[in-house]
């Protein structure tokens, strides 16, 4: 029977997944950052017209999904499966984007690392023949999230400089079989490690030893260093979060350079009040969909690894006392 | 290069996926109901020794896939996956489990078709050719479910006849590439469907759509009929929910005969109080995991189509208007 691992933790894929189109949508304040030409579509503000933030959220992620499905002009019955997720308790972003795209649904929860754990599971469903083409997608809005997650945006509460700012967005995919684009190469499925952090906002120091565990053992399994690639890039580790798992990965004999950045730290520039930077599903989705698919697509980048970081945050358990534990899953792509 | 479909959306598994073990943990309700010997273990209470539900329910998880992983005499290391999923918001016992089973994770969000979903979606890991073995577990809560999507238990609110009981349960099973027990051979992951039920006390009705959906792209797409299969069993759609997918399949030409049953129908007998029957992410799963094994292994069914039953509901967007939309996932398993 074939296997296709290599080393403990990683997947080499036989016939690796394309990926035909990307699709990004965003909220105001991140059109206006660095990367806000890169972006497909920009909002006007975080409403857009519906009657509540979450209602909004779930549009964002189906716009997304609807621009990534016609730039692949595919039709809708050539996808086997949407694969989505998002922060919102129950994941009702995708739950209703699901709805609306009437695919076959994979529900995933990853916290902001699900866009890679899509790809990721995406990619295994082509190249394990269950698929021709997948429709990946994930979206967060900062309105949304801080009210579930922390306060009423309305209370206006000062916010430590260690947090983060949920990207209002969407960013989706379309994974395939065969076409022209760049591929999917290695996926790295993370495991679930706790350093004991209880500061809710400080999720980039949550999530650094689980983002720097799986960058390690990506690097072992594959007999592979930071230097096979042109871009290293975490979800949204933060400025917090990067520089602990930059320390770590150092401490451990794996020296990063420039190359290795975060799409929390790329997506606002400092004048945008956003203390550690982005956070959010959307955070990598878009950065990834926007800027790195656009340098993948002029092989600027050649090989990229995409570490999707997730803080498995909760209010009632943080409530209760308990630590966030962190997640990352990594895939590589090659133009 | 291969595609395993079958129709519309159905996969056929190459080297159909060997269950090698299976474990389930309950609360002391279902211990007490019809099928209270079938389970692995009982627990005396629904605190079961720790400080909340919430605590309690990761803890129930974690023995059931520990029970699981020990009954397939694999070690943890010969796991490539860990697949998990239940109803809290974002799926803090499935976290906090794979925190202490230190396993690459993969998080799910099905509602409670959530075991289905994990167990299509590990075959495809498995037949793929990118796991060996795979842990695949759930889990749900009476209290913890109740005040989190519904009224403080304390209340003690009356109940409608068409509610359901959360289970109290966690169930595990372990996937492997070969070995000997019943088979996974297909797999059908459905749409979601909304047929406009706003009546948070009626999860039944508005699952029922999506469940019948599902079961006839099944058929269609393997051009069966029921009386291919020894037991259809749905996994939680309740007294009124299956009633109405028996409904909507006998109109769409597919007549069930008694070989159609629940697993919240058949969890609970008459005289508990449960209204409806049982529902929540382990009732398909300690079902499956105990009684419909037990009948797979002693050959008593050799075809059996499980076809897990979601609800996603979410308490914020329902408080806004949405009504609840349905999935339905389906696998069968072959003694």
């Amino acid at each position: 029977m074939i296997y296709k691992r290599q080393g403990n933790q990683t997947v080499v894929f036989e016939n690796p997944p394309v990926i035909l189109s990307s699709y990004s949508v965003v909220g105001p304040k991140e059109g206006k950052g660095p990367l806000g030409k890169t972006f497909s579509k920009v909002l006007p503000d975080s409403l857009n017209g519906n009657k509540s933030w979450e209602v909004a959220e779930s549009k964002m992620l189906e716009a997304a999904m609807q621009g990534a499905l016609e730039q692949s002009r595919l039709k809708s019955d050539e996808i086997d499966y949407m694969l989505a997720g998002d922060l919102l308790n129950q994941i009702i972003s995708s739950n209703f984007a699901a709805r609306t795209m009437g695919l076959p649904f994979i529900g995933l929860y990853g916290a902001c690392s699900t866009m890679a754990l899509g790809m990721a599971v995406g990619s295994m469903l082509i190249d394990g023949g269950f698929a021709r083409n997948v429709l990946v997608g994930v979206s967060s809005h900062h309105d949304t999230a801080e009210r579930q997650y922390r306060s009423p945006t309305e209370q206006g509460n000062q916010r430590a400089m260690s947090a983060q700012w949920t990207v209002t967005g969407a960013g989706s995919l379309v994974l395939a079989q065969s076409g022209t684009g760049p591929r999917v190469t290695a996926a790295t499925i993370g495991r679930v490690l706790d350093f004991g952090e209880k500061n809710v906002n400080n999720m980039g120091g949550a999530m650094a030893p689980a983002v720097a565990d799986t960058i390690l053992n990506h690097m072992n399994d594959l007999k592979r260093t930071p230097a096979d690639y042109d871009l290293i890039v975490s979800g949204d580790l933060g400025q917090v979060g990067l520089m602990l798992a930059k320390e770590v990965l150092k401490r451990s004999g794996v020296e990063t350079a420039n190359q290795f950045n975060d799409c929390g730290v790329m997506i606002y520039d400092s004048g945008q009040d956003v203390h550690a930077g982005g956070s959010g599903c959307a955070c990598s989705a878009v950065v990834f969909a926007g800027d790195i698919m656009q340098k993948l697509n002029s092989k600027q980048y050649k090989r990229v690894l995409l570490a999707g970081s997730g803080a498995l945050h909760s209010p009632t358990s943080s409530l209760q006392g308990e630590s966030v534990p962190g997640i990352g899953h990594a895939i590589v792509i090659e133009a």
